[in-house]
């Protein structure tokens, strides 16, 4: 499966633009998997609690939803859950972050464990130390990944010594890399899919990628890896920023950043040609 | 000046205790300079909105008041700004951490700028990266320094090339460390006094230091410093869990931390003959 | 090819044991696909130039040779590329190191090319940053890949996204990875073998790997991959003084590190029953 | 104590010009107390064995002299400590590196503590992560400093908390700071001195701020700090190569980098105003 972290739209105000962030879930879930709402790219941390539920509420999802939880205490988890639960989605779930240091083993274990006990959805852990700055520890992973309610990984770290830990261990996860420079890396030591940006520009290649690699046809796996590589890796460099200046340049409701964030990325001039060479080929959404 | 970042006080089931909490406050003000609340140490980013607002709902300080402001964005940190109103209290400021490498030099300065802009409060600058893991560049700060409203800068990260950097360029901001250990160094830099986790609980000698270097008594100052690093750096190792942990053994209304934050610090057995200490020296507040 | 870093033996007093080095060659020589002398594992910079000479000089390799050169200036990596050149090794080059931040590209570029230059020797790069914490840019690295006398890259970092940096650019470089661990996952994204410091002790699991790979038999490598993961994970973490103790058990002439460095491992006792299963499968040089 | 830790000049082809070694030795003895040959900027891990013997052998120290020693296990250590024994000096001596992970605080304590039971001459603990990018645990050091022939610590980190350790530990070490940014810090927190490159090309105001703070002098000790922080700041920023620089720039015989490093820094435009402003004043050395 391929699923694109959604970004959230704001207008030009910084007001959060809930159509369009229904607009541009419609017009990208065609193709692709899944989505997932306020994940990495998602600016979840960017809403005030009222406006995370009606940015929910308007969706109208087909196919499989997640939703990022990224908070501090398992009181603050416990109001995030219930903004999902309608959706009937999988909750991607951060470590706690401001006090890493007093929070320990024990802690990650009673925070992670909390939440799945709740039985308010399916939980999957998130790493995503490039924006939470916070690790989850692989003994902590491979402890949590005993418990019945928690069925997934979702690793953007793109460190694929974790990738390779994980399968080693025969962890009961499902296991999603959200690291597209490595992709096919990832496929190799045991990645089920890709929970990727670069799938809310251009999933095509990706599915590709993938399918090639389960049907086996690993050289031409590897070409499509290494054509796409600059791909993932100019986006990365801009983050959100650049991902919603690239829908706006396709057309798509992608909308701006929230200030005090800039409206333009300074990649986006290494990324544009990219960007046109893959909608020349037929590969981008808009 | 020194002056305390106040924990909050949760009961043993993870609700906030805004009595215990304005009970602390009273407890505490007599023996320092003024408050902090939602510090550092005070856990404001393990708080709902309405339970921020109901904390210092509660509070009656006599003495000058600050409140920190951890927020993401322009709009939330407007919300946060109207919380701390009523008190009339300075907000001291930490940057906008997520998505860091996505914001530049040109978005910190829109966010610090913009919140100052506001006018609700006096705006000091706030870097405690142990935390918040975000980085303040010093340029940012020698051009933010120029704006009428952000009048301070608190710096915890113990960095004491940053205060030197701060001295020499003659910022028009008042200067405070955030650092135990290094208090006389940063005071021996430009540093006009602290905003120490150590003064919740034992303010007296770091008054002491304080006044002897202002009387030009270094040798007595460096001999205080010395007898007292312990203490700093060992409370720096077990942060606010042990904070709260030797409150409660001082008879002080600390509460305990908010799930899935253990109750007692594994740094606890350390630090209590150090606070046990302190308190037959009378140092201590309880 | 996979082809192990062989480790230098001292006696118990700290003296070079030039023989049991050589023995040590020959002993696993049979069962790889070439030797490496003084790499990240081979304690090159615990020698004294006269040492380093001596060591090669016993030296009998029949498979491809290869001579780590860790220096800091052109003028000392001349003199040490001179005493490699008897053996017609290839050289694999690390950055400057000491003076890291004052080189620049430009510096890196001379150093690398300049080596290069000399023409004494094919030149690999060579990325080893847990022992160098020196970093090979990878523009660095597209740039010298142009140079004629340049032929290969050892990367142990484990970063794949280096790799797969590598591959996208189509360098003209053969790609090998130094990370055990992420084997598999390094071949998936353009590596073409491993020089790898498990094959000391175990290389047949690493060959049969590569040969499934090679074959398209990707599940069978895969299940390979999953269960050689932890031998390479935790050898790692014991580095060189583990290795040695391993070849020790396995009755090899691996020798003792030079002091103060340790005789023995901490991490000997969860190593050992990993060693000894693999033994047990026949899959040991000893 | 005011000392400069030399750097060694090479001619513009890249080799040892000893004599421009000693006669720069002999420019700046003079102004200072004492002098270090092959300390942080001396590029000693630059030489061969015999230029770093050749360099100290035409040196005519009438002050303190000491030496730096770098070198990663004991037998190269005994070796160095007899190239400096003429001298008569102190030995400098920094952790080893390559192994860090596979040394512990063990080995630190075999290394350190070997050197001082060869009885060649008085060790000092070099600290200067910058450089040498290894750790010395501050517990590493609080043992070491029982050992009768270990008599002093320069610690370049800058990291002033080292600092207020050693302090409150009333270690039996001389403790030196390399860090001439928060030198009036390091004074307060206990320094006796500074080790400092700024002193190659400008004694004077660093000297005169110790002789104010020892005078109990501290306000003007301070405006001084303020007045001087940034030429130490951008000299760290340029490192050996600008301080060379900044030598000729004066007329003295400072040399060049050896090959690869660059002769020019890219920080020179900004450091070159200040220097000029310290040669109105009087400051300089030239």
């Amino acid at each position: 499966m391929i699923i694109p972290p959604l970004p959230t739209p704001f207008d030009q105000n910084g007001n959060l633009d809930a159509e369009a962030f229904r607009d541009l879930a419609q017009a990208i879930e065609p193709h692709v998997d899944g989505l997932l709402f306020y994940g990495s790219n998602g600016e979840g941390v960017h809403l005030t609690r009222e406006e995370r539920a009606a940015g929910l509420a308007i969706q109208t999802p087909r196919k499989p939803a997640m939703v990022g939880l990224m908070e501090e205490t398992l009181a603050q988890a416990a109001i995030a859950l219930s903004e999902s639960e309608s959706l009937g989605a999988r909750v991607l779930v951060t470590p706690p972050r401001y006090y890493e240091a007093n929070l320990g083993h024990d802690g990650l274990l009673r925070y992670f464990g909390g939440i799945a006990d709740m039985g308010k959805a399916e939980v999957w852990l998130y790493h995503v130390p490039a924006n939470t700055k916070a690790q989850l520890p692989l003994p902590v992973v491979a402890e949590l990944a005993k418990h019945p309610n928690i069925g997934g990984l979702k690793d953007s770290s793109g460190e694929l010594a974790r990738m390779a830990f994980y399968a080693s261990q025969k962890l009961a996860l499902e296991l999603y890399t959200g690291h597209a420079p490595t992709f096919l890396g990832a496929l190799g030591l045991g990645a089920k899919g890709g929970i990727l940006a670069v799938s809310n520009l251009a999933p095509k290649p990706y599915k590709q990628m993938l399918a090639l690699w389960q049907a086996g046809k690993v050289a031409e796996a590897q070409a499509l890896q290494a054509e796409v590589e600059p791909f993932g890796r100019v986006l990365a460099q801009g983050g959100f920023v650049l991902l919603k200046q690239a829908l706006r340049h396709l057309g798509l409701p992608g909308g701006y950043p929230r200030p005090p964030y800039p409206n333009e990325s300074p990649v986006w001039p290494t990324f544009k040609p990219l960007l046109e060479e893959f909608r020349a080929r037929g590969w981008t959404v808009g």
